[in-house]
């Protein structure tokens, strides 16, 4: 009689699912110093096979060149011996972090004598779709597995040499560490249909959490009935009030746009008020022409343009929406506090905003009306970055308003549950 | 020149999420006492208002009878001047719980001086699909409101008069306590479409909450784009380990099975160690059998019903995954608790597992190995229930992972953002 396995019909990634599901039953109850022992095992065999690391990853970066990739985008699919270590030491930081599993979120004893606890655990399996980074392989394997949860990976094809070597030597690792190996997978296959699988995988994948560029992320959403933590557009907004002090303002704005301006925290739009716009506009103007930023002014903002160096273009209804990720910036007059706060709630992604204000009833109404991951008063928009909040590491930044929001570090990865103990209590 | 709205090409759906989307905006920012007094004013017109309320669901409730529904379907439906009083005491409760808005969650200076605040925040826009019970309007109103949120109801067309006018009611009171009457809003249209199209707002609706039977919950999440809360379906078991106290475990299955079956925290499976078969068994069969209870037995139980009084049918496959909501129980004898584990594991539908154990070590493993929204030890399933944790109210039970799991109270209705407060920080 031969006997068939219930996984002999499924699908090689729908295979890898329940390999995932199983895992991570297994790493849910594991104490923090089991996981720990297998990260710095991680970050150990990273710096041990280096070499077989950069091989393959040459093969990546060969392949992109001869594809014709722009420089930026075969920087960041590089990796050095350097750059190697510093995942290593990456790594070696989440092992310090402490284990989110089994912290009590909420405890008290019911007035009928039961004890209860909400304790965090393991979300279970979490699946991540990316792009062409290599370092997200070994860092989202890593902190997902400090939150005791299973990881299915799913990279982009141009990475793919990369990314095989990097989970070959972390399940390697894993598995040496007594832990399950399947506890990090790359998905298998790399064309649409095996992404789309991950994305209809309900009931086996707990949660995904696309990386990267705007249309992937718009496409996870869309397509997947698996829930998602939406990440990352970030069209964040200045605003200087009428309040300012000019030379605060001005700094702000130009370490919001201009410290890092293809990152999901650059600035993409000044708003100013019209008390302080003559007084503002002129210092800005040239402070942005200095870091080489072009403006796209609203028709309040180009007439400073001609009596100052800096590069002002007529702004059109798109420039409002448009996350630049360049030496770009939207720049609009408005009329009150209230008209900037309106604006936003019109075009803004959500993410970070910022007002720079000598005012405390200005700082209050604006942190009050607006609504996004995170409002900064007096501080420059880069700073929502989970290392910049002290959580050590930053799975991503969620933009979305259910389970987690802003930068998500460890806990964000986890669940809870309740325990409830008596003594043979009934209702 | 005539001028064409933006929403004038709009559904009368999307024009209804609109409208909640902009009442939303102006909550968000109210304090407490604003939100209570138009909770204390929907209290009092409830009961001003009975006699309409009484007389719109007398509508409801004849239309049922000639569409020759159930009596617990009709009972479920009625609604009488002292279940409007009820009504009216419950919405003064959850006035009288603490605002979790402005709730500091995490807090701390960071290294460069900033302070970072993480605050509680209404979620938005909820909407609430839901069947029958027309109470569900006034709870579901409530609660959203004291949280800060505008609710989008869509309940069943059997309730619709009901439901108008318990709506109309609710915001007359809003409306007259100076808040947005759009913070409450009835779905328009009593079809699919008008479900269908709620599911789909994604960008207008922040999260759905699907309130009924598993078919309506299932229809939820695999329709809507909206995030969902996934609530309710209880496969819930009870397992008497080897060590036990017989007497406590005899009580503690009968009132999780048999002291309210039609509830989503009733056990549908008892789970016995085998080495307390034999002396459990006996007692547990007749104890369900004065409670009216079948028990459906797999072959190491069925030979026990022949020596008692109870009733036992042999179980099949389907038994194992079937929430009954009757006075049907699915029983096995497991060989070890790890055993109990894999069925759980394999069967449950993560709500609500109790053991029933005198050894410590046993509760330890147990209750870490059980990943469900609620383990009880020496307690009934009964306990999950916002009301009994001390919530003071609920939206619902999350069966889900993500965001909220378990019974849900205020908080669970909130998001969170972070506050950044600085003195001109860069980067």
């Amino acid at each position: 009689m031969t006997s068939l396995s219930p996984y002999d019909n499924l699908s090689a990634v729908a295979r890898a699912a329940y390999r995932s599901k199983s895992a991570a039953e297994d790493l849910a109850p594991l104490p923090r110093a089991a996981k720990d022992d297998a990260l710095l095992a991680i970050a150990d065999a990273l710096e041990v096979r280096t070499h077989e690391i950069v091989t393959a990853n040459a093969e990546d970066v060969e392949r992109a060149r001869q594809a014709g990739a722009e420089e930026a985008m075969i920087d960041r699919l590089t990796l050095t011996p350097e750059r190697v270590r510093a995942m290593a030491r990456d790594v070696r930081d989440v092992a310090a972090l402490p284990d989110p599993v089994g912290e009590v979120v909420r405890g008290s004893t019911l007035p009928n004598g039961i004890d209860l606890r909400q304790v965090r655990v393991p979300l279970g399996v979490v699946g991540i779709i990316y792009e062409a980074r290599p370092n997200v392989t070994v860092d989202a394997a890593a902190l997902c597995l400090k939150a005791g949860n299973a990881v299915l990976l799913r990279g982009s094809s141009s990475a793919i040499a990369s990314n095989t070597a990097l989970v070959r030597v972390v399940r390697d690792a894993v598995g040496g560490a007594g832990l399950p190996a399947d506890a990090v997978q790359l998905v298998p296959g790399e064309d649409r249909d095996s992404a789309r699988e991950l994305m209809r995988a309900r009931g086996l994948v707990d949660v995904l959490i696309p990386r990267g560029g705007a249309t992937l992320i718009r496409t996870v959403v869309e397509q997947s009935t698996v829930p998602v933590i939406e990440t990352g557009t970030g069209n964040c907004h200045v605003y200087v009030d009428a309040d300012t002090d000019l030379d605060m303002a001005v700094s702000i704005l130009v370490d919001s746009k201009a410290s890092r301006p293809s990152v999901c925290n650059a600035a993409e739009t000044l708003l100013v008020h019209q008390d302080v716009a003559a007084d503002f506009l002129p210092r800005a103007l040239d402070a942005l022409a200095d870091a080489g930023v072009t403006v796209h002014g609203d028709e309040r903002v180009v007439p400073y343009g001609e009596r100052s160096k800096a590069t002002v273009v007529a702004a059109t209804a798109d420039d409002w929406e448009t996350e630049y990720l360049s030496y770009d910036i939207a720049a609009a007059v408005v009329d009150s506090l209230d008209a900037a706060v309106a604006h936003i709630r019109l075009w803004s992604s959500g993410h970070t905003e910022a007002i720079v204000t000598t005012s405390q009833a200005a700082a209050r109404r604006f942190t009050r009306l607006v609504d996004s991951t995170t409002v900064a008063v007096n501080a420059s928009t880069r700073f929502t970055d989970g290392g910049q909040f002290g959580f050590g590491a930053e799975i991503g930044i969620s933009t979305q308003k259910l389970h987690a929001r802003g930068p998500m570090g460890l806990p964000e990865l986890t669940s809870t549950k309740y325990i409830v103990t008596g003594d043979g209590h009934t209702r």
